[in-house]
C-alpha cells in the first residue's frame, strides 16, 4: 500500500519540505517543546519569530499522533507539517514496510517502540503516548483501520473520502462513539486560510446572495507511480476521480453555501480502452441543487491537466479561488460591482498543521471537531447519489438534514 | 422595441465608442472609401496605419447594410463598428422611432431615403443600395423580419439567438433559400481573435486531447433599463438567460470541440417572487455530452454578477478565456505541462467588423457564411432540448448530424 520511496531522494525531499515549512512558520513552538529525543530536520533552524498560525496558546502536554500509512501524501505533506503544529506532535508510525518505517522514525525522532506494522497495529491500545491514529491509507482501508483505532481506545483522524460506502462510514461513527473517542475527517480545505476567508466573505455578504458555484478539480492519473497505482483499482479506491478529487468540488459547494444539496444530476465519462479507467471513472460532471436555490456545477477528472479551482457567483460580485485546494499557493480574488477581480491577500497558514492542531484542541477541551465523521458520511452519501444519478441517467433526490456545520 | 436613447447621452456614448474603435484600427480604409455624404465621428481622426484586421483587400463596391432595430447593442456596438469594416458599409436604418432614426442617420451619413420604419420595411426591396438587412430586434421578431428581408430580396444577418423556436429557424432558412440569398447568424465570438486563436490552439493539439469544457455566462438583468425590458418578457425574448447569454457557453463548447452534443442534462432556477423572473428563467446549469467523450459543464444566469468565461481542459494543458466573450478586452491564457497559465497575446481585432465583412465577402465571392442559418438552428434545437431536460427532469438525447463547421 505504502509508497516505496527511494531513500536518498525521499530524504532530500523531506528536508526541502521541512525547511520550507519551518521557514514559513518560524518553527519555534514546535522546536521549543521538543524533547531531546525528538530529532527533526527543522531543529537546526534559528527560532526567529512565533508561529503565525497559533490562535490560542497550547496548554498542557501535546496530543500524540501516530500516522498510519507512509505513502507520498503522508511523507511529503503530513509528517513535515508537525513542525508547524502547536498542539499535535508526531509520536508513532504504522507501516507495512519496516525499512521505510525505521528510516522515517529516525528522521522524525519517533521512538522504535512506537513503530507498528499492520499486524501489530491493535497493540497500539497499550501505548499511552499515542492519543490519535491518523489513517492515511487507500480508501477501502479507511473503515477497517479507523474502527480498529477506535477499538484500541484512540481518537481517529481519517483522510478523505471517509470510506467507500455510507454503510462503512456509519460503522466508523458507531465504533468511535462506542469507544467514547473523537472521529474527524481530514478535510484540509476547511482549515486552509484562503478557503476560510472565502467562507467568511460569503457569510458577510460581500458578494451578495450566492447564486451559482462552479468547482473543477482535475489531474492526470499516473498508475505507474506508486502513489497512484491503488487509485486505479476499484477494490482499493472505491471509485475514480469523484472520490479522490471531485470531493473537493463537492466540499466547496457545501462549505460555501453552508447547505446540503436536495438533488444531484451527474454524467461520467471514461476513455474507452484506456487501461487506467478500466475499473474507475475518469471524469464526472455533476450538478447540485441547494435549498436556497444555489446551483453548483462541478467536475472532476483524472484525464486532464491540473485544475483545483472554484468560483462563487453572487448577485453583487464573485469570489474566485484558483488554485483553491493546492497544498501551497492558493489564490483568492474578489470582484465587486462588475469591476475586475482583485487579489485578496490572506496570511499564509499550514492547513495540515491547522487540521491536526484542531483535533488536538478538541481532544484537550472536549469539543466536537468541525469536520466529524458525520461530515464525511454526508459527502459519501452524496457521492453515492452522484454515481447513482450517472448510472441511472436521472436526477437523484437526497434525504436527510438540510443544514450543516 | 427599440431603446429610447436620451439624445445627448447617446451621442456622447457614440462618439466615445467610435473614437475608441477608430483609434484601435487606424480608421483608414473606412474613411478613405467614404463619400462626401457619409459623416462619421471618426472622420476627423488622422489615418495613421492600415486597419489591422484586413485579411484580403476588398475589391469592388462595398456591400450595403441596413441595420434593423436601433437599441443599445446596435447603437453602441454595431453602428460604430462599420468604421472598421473594409467590405461592409452602413447605408440604411430601420427603426420605429422616427426622431432617433433621423438623428442616427445624420450621425452616420445615412441618406434619408434609406431610412425605414417597420411599416415601410418591405419597400426595402426597391432600394438597390441595400444588400443586407441586419436584424437586431427582440428575439421573437427575428423570424418575421428575417423572412420579410429575404422576401424583399435581401441577404440577412440576424442576431443570436436565431429565433425562439426551431420551427421559426427552419422557416427563415427556407425563406432565404427561396430568395436565393445568404442567411447568416451574428455569432460574433466566432469572429473574435482570442476565440479564433483558442480554436486554432485546440486544433493544433497544444493542450492535447480535449476532455472537459467549463463555460459560464452571467449578468444581472435590469428590466428597468430599456435594453433589458423586453428580455424579461417571454413573448419577446422566448426564454431567459439561456437564450441570451447561455448561448455563448453552448457555442463555445461546440466551436471548441467542432462537434455536436449527443445528449443534454439541465436544471433551472428562478428566485421565487422576483418579478424579473416571473416569465423567464434566471439560471440554467446544463451539461453536454459530445461524441468524442468531451463533457461540457455550462451555466448561464441573469441573477449574478458579470461572468463571460470558459476553460478548455486537455490532457496536456488548458486554455482559459476570462473574459471570453466581452465586446472588448478578452484575455486568453494557456497552461501546459502543469505550469501556471501564461498570457497569450492576440492582436486586437473588431469582432463586429470582422463578422459583417465576412458576410460581405461571402456575398461578393458566392461563399457560404461560416455561421449560416443552419448553425443558428442547431443551437436553438439544443436549447429546446436543454429546456426540455430541465422541465422533464431527465437527460435528453439529440438527433441529427454529429459534426459541424
Amino acid at each position: 500500500m505504502s509508497e516505496p520511496l527511494e531513500p536518498a531522494r525521499g530524504r532530500r525531499a523531506f528536508f526541502q519540505q521541512t525547511l520550507a515549512l519551518a521557514t514559513a512558520f518560524g518553527a519555534t513552538a514546535a522546536c521549543s517543546r521538543r524533547t531531546a529525543g525528538e530529532k527533526v530536520g527543522a531543529e537546526a533552524l534559528p527560532a526567529t519569530e512565533p508561529p503565525k498560525q497559533t490562535v490560542a496558546a497550547a496548554s498542557g502536554p501535546r496530543v500524540g499522533f501516530a500516522v498510519v500509512g507512509l505513502g507520498k501524501f503522508a511523507t511529503e505533506q503530513i509528517l513535515p507539517a508537525f513542525a508547524a503544529c502547536t498542539r499535535a506532535k508526531l509520536v508513532g508510525l504504522v507501516s507495512g514496510t519496516p525499512d521505510k518505517a525505521k528510516r522515517i522514525a529516525e528522521q522524525y525522532g519517533v521512538e522504535a517502540k512506537n513503530v507498528y506494522d499492520y499486524k501489530s497495529f491493535d497493540r497500539i491500545r497499550d501505548n499511552a503516548a499515542i492519543d490519535v491514529v491518523y489513517v492515511i491509507l487507500p480508501n477501502s482501508l479507511h473503515a477497517e483501520y479507523s474502527e480498529r483505532g477506535a477499538r484500541a481506545g484512540k481518537h481517529v483522524l481519517c483522510e478523505k473520502p471517509m470510506a467507500i460506502t455510507a454503510k462503512e462510514c456509519e460503522g466508523m461513527i458507531r465504533a468511535s462513539k462506542t469507544a467514547g473517542k473523537k472521529l474527524m475527517i481530514g478535510y484540509r480545505a476547511q482549515f486552509e486560510p484562503n478557503n476560510l476567508r472565502a467562507i467568511e466573505l460569503v457569510k458577510r455578504g460581500e458578494i451578495g446572495k450566492v447564486k451559482t458555484i462552479i468547482a473543477d478539480h482535475g489531474r492526470i492519473l499516473r498508475p505507474e507511480e506508486p502513489s497512484d497505482s491503488w487509485r486505479a483499482k476499484r477494490a482499493l479506491a472505491g471509485g475514480g476521480s469523484l472520490m479522490d478529487i471531485g470531493i473537493y468540488s463537492l466540499q466547496a459547494a457545501r462549505y460555501i453555501t453552508g447547505e446540503e444539496p436536495l438533488e444531484v444530476s451527474a454524467r461520467t465519462f471514461s476513455t474507452p480502452g484506456d487501461p487506467r479507467f478500466a475499473e474507475i471513472e475518469e471524469t464526472v460532471a455533476f450538478s447540485l441543487a441547494f435549498p436556497s436555490g444555489v446551483l453548483a456545477n462541478c467536475t472532476s477528472s483524472y484525464g486532464h491537466a491540473e485544475g483545483k479551482r472554484y468560483r462563487v457567483f453572487g448577485d453583487k460580485g464573485y469570489l474566485d479561488l484558483d488554485p483553491a485546494t493546492a497544498y501551497e499557493g492558493n489564490v483568492l480574488r474578489a470582484s465587486k460591482g462588475g469591476k475586475p477581480a482583485e487579489l485578496i491577500e490572506v496570511p499564509h497558514g499550514n492547513q495540515f498543521a491547522a487540521e491536526m492542531d484542531h483535533l488536538a484542541e478538541c481532544i484537550q477541551s472536549g469539543k466536537e471537531p468541525k469536520t466529524p465523521g458525520e461530515e464525511g458520511l454526508r459527502d459519501v452519501r452524496i457521492m453515492e447519489a452522484i454515481y447513482a444519478a450517472a448510472r441511472e441517467h436521472r436526477p437523484v433526490r437526497l434525504g436527510g438534514d438540510t443544514q450543516h456545520g
